[in-house]
């Protein structure tokens, strides 16, 4: 495999440090510290204008110029001002990584973006990677490169581990690596990537996701520059089988208003960032802590779960009861117990209550490993892929303890490719002797059934996950889709189910046009400059015969002239009036970062009131249109809803497949598409109305996002 | 005050142990174990069938009648089968209070239910309180009264401090125990109510509210046998101004069936318990971790925030954008900062982003007391209930940390009304200086906020407390209400809005009974034996004239007479057809535990598909059914919808009213009442259709709940 573009940022082989202090405390001093501390064995030039002769024991140079020897890569830490001047040296001394720590950039003013893109030109141009500038740095734990001020490397000193941590704040970093260390974790790498001038945080899981020390990545972010390098890079950590934990905040009004001051950073729309984690096989947290236990749980068991039916065993009715709740609401299953297995916990114990969860009773404590036997007769009778077993305090007394953890360890090897998951207290050296089985040990259930909830769906979704073809080529025009007429004959074009219906230009025509399409019928007036029919009285129902569509032509053509005096007018368009059916609506919202979404949802007040909508990137398979429907609960309306009739799934998903496809292909050309309503019939479907909105021109740059 | 009945159980003078071991690691030799290690004073007598002439070292006896002194308190924990015996013993030895900690009983079988029942008859026939049996006992940690043979004490010593537990389930209670003495908790009193013959987790509760070692009480409940106790006990708390935080485990469906299997328990409706801990005061935690995070809070606060507003101080916005995340998802607001507060923010600071969250920058650490500062100008200039600051992990740093945390202790104490909250990494001697002086220290940001959010809505909620009034007495039978026209007449003398509409017996008196009223009207068919008159066709709308009038008076009596020959037929109901309105519905449920909730939701299929629903306990205030109408998301469509009507929401809360009125008052009598549809108009409302279903003879015991 050729080296990755980000491996001399993460593995130096020397290092100069611009700004370098002989004070260990302050800025400049704590990464010559920490990494003297760690024991990092490359060779570290200490440079500061001071002209001291040794800085914390190590020769000094005035200027990177200075350093009588190769200089692989420059971490720079000195005031802004003497940033570029740290940059021109560095690349001019032959660096191929150079990382500024450094604030003061794009996040505080226009001079500062105009010196960050100066920097990062010079860089560029160089085939230098530049980190930064505001970056608090990164650890590449395992080698001790601990090129980084942050605090909170004071006496906690990193231990290595399979966790990776990219995130864009360094603060953020800061504190998940405080808490996770704490909590004993150990970690691979860790970057901040703070303005991402150069270096982004979806680069680092590129990277991250080919390093061999790295087995689970978390991420965090406020925002993203490039939705197809973050898109490219989460589908390569699901295909090589590397979860993805990711934080994005900014995810309500609150704190998308507090995002928008924050950074220079524009937070993308909330549930497109949903939808692209969720399609590309990643999990997103809610929370540090939601986010290092699932890292936990997965740097302990080594694997996702095979699926998501999961046992519980337990000495407490209560809590079994809470972990079913939780499992419930978190998606993942709890099978009934088989009859075999049911009889062996009789056998075993004959007070439990043998269902699942499987109540164990206090009679537990009387039977000789009573637990590891329970818990083998649910692994050996059932296909769960993970099972809990609630054990209280029991690992607060390890002598106690210590059978049972011999023959839990023995379970463990028996079932491999299961998740053996203890939720009790303990002490930390049972903790960890039973961690370093496999086994992994929550205190509080709810967070243990959370973690594994998104193990699971974190294996669901590499089922399905959305690989988007190359980018379409610049499309040719779409012609006049200014009016409903013209959108429609579009969509039909491109296969989408449009009625026969006709544009008519005269009163006689319309009554001739309904005639042949059978009343009733309806009209509308067609106006490029009338988006909003019903605003101006433009659409008239139930029209039941010649006279009355007639009649209707003159009435539409009279309150378009009324309402909008300059408005042009094309005509009335006439078409058949359905009865029956459902209304949903599907649509188009090109994300600015992420390109064409579809948009599928209920049809009248569900839309808005109970945000019943859903998003999948475009183009969709016929697959991933089938999984669109099964997450708006509108669609429940199509399935025999109190008994009435079963409507055309098929024809839905088909029309949004073809609805994704054109969109992708136009990509170029599309703002947004409104299908308002797309009504789902007992055969087939049909647009009845569609908005389509061109991009400005200008901005149309090839056939993707803009990248 | 007088003594709380339950005083003799939590404060006994002496106590009998019956069925002490001598073994200090067995279920019968733990209880005397921790009492003597925790230095209980007031005398426990051993008592043993063995004939030991000492139990751990003090004297023993072999039966309660042979203790040479007056007894007080029985804890008994022999074999099932000498329960009996023991209670007999200790009754006649004059206690005024058993633990009956032994399990066999009414978990287990049918014998146990008799044999439960029998000890229970005799504490009642004695005027003993009884606690359990299948309880794992009780602490009144003040006075070191440790009777549990829960392993959770072993090397866990009882602290002291404002925080009660009650719960039904043992092993629930020992894993909360657990968890909050590894936290640090202090405990007032903690109870297991186990299988609850006698005492129940309610009247835990109302004891609980007059201990005065208690300022926040934990709750749990895997069932209820006396709604009304608990909400007296609930209610109770909220004004005597001490916090209930609860758990209810069983709720989803994989929970309520995992329940059907425990402890012969019945869990009730979901969303009544939900709603029923909401008028009461009392805040429903999901998880053993979040009820410990809020109680303490409030142990470490010693209030409740004055208000939902909160304010965040934050060094990284990424944190900021995240609890601000939090917060809106939790219901609180982040009002603006106000300028006097912003101008004098950037004096101090210049570079941070003077909102709310305050993001003060690396910039904070290169200024003298920045934290402090900025939190003082953040509390000075705004009425903010609470503040968080996250402070990253100086917390582990004391030395560094020592001057921030005086200043914060002073602002505090300038600010006594207000929550204080860090959110930071520190070491327990750190946390525990801050606590002292009432500020609180989360690790988690996404914790911190969640605990604050639900003290500030228990502050809401004691707003609107509902306060049930005296069962209502016995109603006079309500009459015939098997058909619609019944119910609709009972309902209108209630005072309910229902349409003039009138019973037709021919087809002639139908057409000059529409004539009446206006055209166009609908004709329904009439007869107590068909409640669902669509099923047989039995509805009719938009009839314009007398002649389809009449026509479809004999349609429908034909329709009826084919579909169910036996049906008895009342006639045929003539009513004016409306247009327009917003169509809802309304209900009353007769909750088992509970009595009568009221029911308001959404009409159509929002209300089964989205769960558009709300509850809330009959009768209803004004005030109260206008919050009621807030919880249910389609009463947005009321108020201007797209540019639509405002509808006449104060004649929909005052037919709520009047139907949670009548439902109280024929408590007694009535089973469910649906109105569905409930046409709200622009003047008025209109009850379109009515159920009344009565409970059965035999079942009517008084006006109110069972209890």
């Amino acid at each position: 495999m050729a080296m990755h573009p980000l491996h001399p940022l993460f593995h130096p082989t020397s290092v100069a440090l611009v700004g370098a202090s002989s004070d260990p405390e302050r800025i400049g001093g704590r990464p010559l510290r920490f990494m003297r501390e760690g024991g990092f064995e490359a060779p570290v030039y200490p440079v500061n204008r001071s002209q001291a002769e040794t800085i914390q024991g190590l020769p000094a140079y005035a200027r990177v110029r200075d350093i009588p020897h190769p200089v692989d890569h420059a971490v720079i830490c000195v005031p802004v001002a003497g940033v570029e001047e740290a940059v021109r040296d560095s690349i001019a001394k032959g660096v191929r990584a150079i990382q500024v720590l450094t604030a003061g950039f794009a996040e505080v003013d226009a001079a500062g973006r105009a010196l960050q893109e100066r920097i990062a030109g010079l860089c560029r141009d160089a085939g230098v990677r530049m980190l930064g500038p505001n970056s608090l740095g990164l650890l590449n734990v395992p080698t001790r490169f601990f090129a980084t001020f942050s605090t909170a490397l004071n006496g906690l000193q990193p231990r290595p581990g399979p966790i990776a941590l990219a995130t864009q704040s360094g603060a953020f970093g800061s504190a998940a690596y405080a808490a996770a260390s704490l909590r004993g974790l150990g970690f691979s790498k860790i970057v901040a990537t703070g303005n991402e001038a150069d270096v982004d945080v979806a680069e680092c899981i590129d990277y991250l996701v080919d390093d061999a020390d790295t087995r689970v990545i978390c991420a965090a972010l406020e925002s993203c520059r490039d939705g197809a390098c973050l898109r490219a890079a989460l589908l390569k950590a699901a295909r090589a089988g590397k979860p993805v934990v990711i934080m994005k905040v900014g995810r309500t009004a609150l704190g998308a208003a507090a995002a928008s001051t924050h950074t220079g950073s524009l937070a993308g729309d909330d549930a497109v960032y949903d939808t692209v984690f969720a399609e590309c096989g990643a999990w997103r947290a809610g929370s540090i802590e939601e986010m290092l236990d699932i890292a936990y749980l997965y740097a302990t068991a080594g694997r996702l779960p095979p699926n998501a039916d999961v046992g519980v065993v337990t000495g407490s009715g209560g809590i079994g009861i809470l972990m079913a709740d939780d499992a419930g609401e978190r998606g993942l299953d709890l099978p009934p117990l088989p009859d075999a297995a049911r009889t062996a916990a009789l056998e075993l114990l004959p007070f439990a209550v043998a269902s699942n969860p499987l109540d164990m009773t206090a009679q537990v404590t009387a039977v000789p490993q009573g637990v590891p036997r329970t818990l083998a007769l649910m692994l050996d009778h059932t296909g769960y892929g993970s099972v809990f077993a609630y054990l209280a305090h029991v690992g607060l007394s390890p002598e106690r303890f210590a059978a049972t953890q011999a023959e839990l360890v023995a379970l463990r090897r028996r079932h491999p490719e299961r998740l053996m998951v203890l939720v009790m207290l303990s002490r930390p050296e049972v903790s960890a002797a039973l961690q370093a089985e496999g086994i992994a040990v929550f205190e509080d259930p709810s967070r243990a059934v959370q973690a594994v909830a998104a193990l699971a769906r974190i294996q669901q979704r590499r089922g399905m996950l959305h690989l988007p073809p190359p980018p379409a080529p610049a499309s040719a025009p779409l012609g006049d889709v200014a009016t409903e007429d013209g959108a429609k004959r579009v969509l039909a074009g491109a296969g989408l189910p449009v009625l026969p219906e006709r544009i008519c230009r005269s009163a006689a025509e319309a009554a001739e046009a309904a005639a042949g399409m059978g009343f009733p019928v309806v009209a509308k007036i067609v106006s490029p400059d009338i988006v909003h029919k019903t605003e101006v009285g433009g659409v008239l129902l139930h029209l039941s015969d010649g006279p009355a569509v007639a009649a209707a032509f003159d009435t539409l053509m009279q309150r378009a002239r009324a309402a909008r005096p300059d408005a042009r007018l094309d005509g009335v368009l006439v078409a058949p009036m359905l009865r029956g059916g459902v209304e949903m609506i599907a649509g188009i919202h090109r994300d600015p970062t992420f390109g064409p979404m579809v948009m599928f949802g209920s049809g009248g007040t569900a839309v808005e009131l109970f945000k019943d909508v859903a998003f999948a990137s475009a183009p969709l398979t016929p697959e991933r249109a089938r999984a669109l429907l099964e997450r708006v609960r509108s669609t429940q309306l199509l399935r025999g809803w109190r008994g009435g009739p079963h409507y055309d799934e098929a024809a839905l998903a088909d029309a949004l497949c073809r609805l994704s496809e054109f969109a992708f292909a136009h990509a170029d050309q599309i703002e947004s598409i409104d299908i308002n309503p797309l009504v789902v019939r007992t055969e087939g479907a049909a647009c009845l109305d569609a908005v389509i909105a061109l991009r400005p021109h200008g901005t149309q740059e090839g056939g993707h996002a803009v990248h």
